[in-house]
C-alpha cells in the first residue's frame, strides 16, 4: 500500500519558488513594457536581471487527494496542513489505519524531507496533523495521511495519545453542528521570556527548541501546536471560527479546552501565516478575537477553580490588548458567550459559541464500540518504534 | 525620497500562498477531468475540497527594481535576497546613501513586516543583505535597498561595520574577473550541540537565538549569515560558484576568508533552500563542494598558523563527508586549488579558484579617496539610532 500512497500523494508536488516564478512570469506578460527585454534562459521571468539562474527554492506545497500541506524544508516539519471534513466523509469506514504505513514523501528530495530515521528512537510520536480518522473515505485517502509530510514530532503520553486525540475528536464532532468544516493544523515555535531584558529595556525573548535527526538535515521539535477551525452552517451562509494553541507536552486531562482558545490575530503573528484569507476579513478576525479572549478567560477561570494557583501557558500577549468587554455566563464545562446580532450578521461567531466547548471523555475510544480497537491501533501506529 | 522608494518597491508584492493557489489553478485547467466540479468561491482552485476559503498565506516574494527578496513573515527577516551586479552597475555613482532613508516595507501588512521600532535601541545594526553600494545606478535603486525587507539585525562593531563590509567588497571585486555576478544573501539560525544526547544516543542539538521587538510580532536575531555567489566568465559560457557562512558576532579581522567557505549542499540543508536551481545540477554542486571543503581546510590551516589553537565556528557537518581528496598548495593569503579539466568542463569551479580568496584590507574605505566619506556614511546609516 506504500506504492499506492506514493502514486496518489506524489501527483502534485512543487516548490513555492517555482510557483512564484511562474506567477511573476504571468505578471510580466500582463505588463511587458515595464521591464527590459527577455535575456533568455527562463523565458519572461529572466527579464528581471536577478533571476537568470532561478530563485532559491524553499518550502514545498503538497496537494494530496483530501488535504493540502506546506512543508517547511528548513525545520523539516509541515508549516500547515489544511483539510475539509463533513458528516458524509466521517461516516465512511472504508479506510483502516491497520492497513496504513508511515512513509517518507518521495515528492520532496531526500535531503529536505523528514525521514523515518529522524523519528526512530527519538522518543517522539510521529504525530498526524490531518488525523487519519478524518480521511477514511478510501484506504488510499487514509494512507495519504501517513506521509511524513503530514507528521510532526509530538510528545506521546499525555499529549498526542491523550489530550490532543480528544481535541481532534472535538473537532470531528463539530460536523454535528456544521455542514462543512475546514481545519488548519500545524506546529509552532514560541519564544520564551528571557531572564535578560533587551538593550532598550523592553522584556527579552528567546527562541529555544530541540532538534532531532542527523545534521545538517535536522528536524525541529515544535514547542506548541495550533488548529484553526472554520465551520459552515445554515446551508453555508454562516460560519463559526476558532483558534487553539496547545503545548507539545503532557496536558492535565482536566484542563478546560476553553483555556487553549487564542485570538486568531496573535496566533497568525507568531505563526507568520494568515488563515482562511478568503473568509477572514480584518473586521471578522477582530470580532472573533474579542470572543476568543472571553472564551480564554473563562477557561482560565475554570482551570483555577479546578486547580487553584495553576497558570496555563500563554501566547505572547498582543500589545495593548483591549480588556474583554463581554460579560460571560459560564455553564459547567461549556461556554456561553452571548453572541451579538452584529457578529452573527458579520459571520464572526466563535466555534465555542456555536458548539459546546467541551472535550470528549478521557479514553473515549475505549467506550466507543463502533470504532473497536481504536486505542490499540492508535498506540501501534502513532508511537515511534 | 521615502515616497519614491515606496512607489518603486511596492510595485510587485504577493503572498506565496496566492501564487501557489494560482499555479494549482492553472494545473487544474490543464487537467479538468481529474477533480470534482468547481464549487465556486475561488474559481477552479476551489475544486480541491480543502481550498474553498483559501490556503494560509505566509512568506512574501518582493521584487524590487534591481533585486528580489523572500520575506519570512514568522521570523520577520528576509529569507533570501537575490541580486545581480557587474562592472557597469558598480561604475555608476548616481545614487548616494546620504540621500537614502531606512523605510518599512508598505507592501507587507504592518503586523507581519519588520519595523523601525524593532531595531530602535536594540543594539543591532539594520544590516543590508543586498548592499547599498551594489545598487547605485540611480538614487531610486539605492533607496530600495534601504527597505527593511532587505535588513536583518546584525552585530555592528567587528561584524557589519568591519569583517562583513570587507566581505561585501570582496564580492564586488569579483566583477573584475567575472562578466556578471549573482549573489544570494540571507540569515541562518544554526542549531548548537546540546549537552544532552538524543534518546537514541545520537548527539543532541538545540535551536537557540534571541528575539527582539514586541510580542507577538517578534523579530529573530540570526546566529549566522550566508552568501552564495555565482560569477559568469568567458562570455557567460563558464561560471564559478562559492558559498560562505559567517557568525553574527565580531570576527577577528585576521581570520582568512577561506575558513568561512562551506559546502553548498550543507548550507542548503540548514537553510532549507536550493540556490541557483537553473544552474546548479547535483553533479555541479558535488564538484564545487569537493573544492569548498579543500578551501575551508586551507582556511583553517591558515587560521591556526595565525592563532595557534583557534577553532572556527563550523556548520553541522554532513554525515559521512568524504575526506578531501585534492592536494592543496597554499599561497600566502590566497588559495590555490589545482582545478581539474573535468570540473572546468562541468562549469563547477569554486570562486576561490577563479579569484583570490582574500579580503580587502581593514578599513579599506578610509584609503579609498574616490568613495570619500564612505566610513562615516556607513556608520551613520547602518547603525540603529
Amino acid at each position: 500500500m506504500a506504492a499506492r500512497y506514493v502514486a496518489a500523494g506524489a501527483v502534485v508536488g512543487m516548490g513555492l519558488g517555482g510557483a512564484a516564478t511562474f506567477f511573476y512570469l504571468r505578471q510580466q506578460q500582463q505588463r511587458p513594457a515595464a521591464r527590459p527585454a527577455d535575456v533568455g534562459g527562463f523565458g519572461a521571468a529572466a527579464a528581471h536581471p536577478a533571476l537568470k539562474h532561478g530563485m532559491p527554492v524553499g518550502d514545498r506545497l503538497r496537494l494530496f487527494t483530501d488535504f493540502a500541506a506546506s512543508f517547511d524544508t528548513r525545520l523539516r516539519n509541515p508549516r500547515w496542513v489544511l483539510e475539509h471534513i463533513n458528516r458524509g466523509k466521517l461516516s465512511s469506514r472504508e479506510g483502516s489505519r491497520q492497513n496504513s504505513e508511515f512513509v517518507e514523501d518521495s515528492g520532496i528530495e531526500r535531503r529536505f524531507r523528514s525521514k523515518l530515521d529522524d523519528y526512530r528512537g527519538s522518543g517522539y510520536d510521529r504525530g498526524h496533523m490531518a488525523p487519519a480518522s478524518n480521511h477514511k473515505t478510501t484506504q488510499s485517502t487514509m494512507d495519504e495521511t501517513f506521509s511524513l509530510t503530514n507528521m510532526s514530532p509530538q510528545v506521546g503520553a499525555g499529549f498526542n495519545r491523550d489530550y490532543w486525540a480528544r481535541f481532534e475528536r472535538f473537532v470531528q464532532d463539530l460536523t454535528k453542528r456544521c455542514d462543512d468544516v475546514w481545519i488548519v493544523t500545524g506546529p509552532l515555535y514560541l519564544p520564551q521570556r528571557s531572564p535578560q531584558p533587551q538593550k532598550n529595556g523592553a522584556p527579552g525573548y528567546r527562541m529555544q527548541h530541540e532538534m532531532i535527526g542527523s545534521p545538517p538535515q535536522l528536524m525541529a521539535v515544535p514547542t506548541h501546536y495550533y488548529k484553526v477551525v472554520l465551520g459552515e452552517y445554515g446551508g453555508g451562509r454562516r460560519a463559526a471560527v476558532g483558534a487553539f494553541v496547545m503545548p507539545n507536552s503532557p496536558i492535565d486531562p482536566e484542563t478546560p479546552l476553553a483555556s487553549f482558545a487564542v485570538p486568531l490575530g496573535a496566533l497568525e503573528e507568531v505563526a507568520g501565516l494568515k488563515f482562511f484569507p478568503g473568509y477572514l476579513s480584518d473586521s471578522r478576525r477582530e470580532a472573533i478575537d474579542e470572543t476568543a479572549l472571553a472564551v480564554q478567560r473563562l477557561g482560565y477561570a475554570q482551570l483555577r477553580r479546578l486547580k487553584p494557583g495553576s497558570q496555563p501557558l500563554l501566547l505572547p500577549a498582543p500589545e495593548g490588548a483591549a480588556p474583554v468587554p463581554v460579560p460571560i455566563a459560564a455553564a459547567d464545562g461549556s461556554v456561553a458567550v452571548p453572541p451579538t446580532d452584529q457578529r452573527r450578521a458579520l459571520g464572526a461567531v466563535h466555534v465555542c459559541e456555536h458548539a459546546e466547548c467541551k472535550l470528549p471523555a478521557e479514553r473515549f475510544w475505549e467506550s466507543n464500540g463502533g470504532n473497536g480497537g481504536g486505542k490499540r491501533a492508535l498506540r501501534r501506529t502513532q508511537s515511534a518504534p
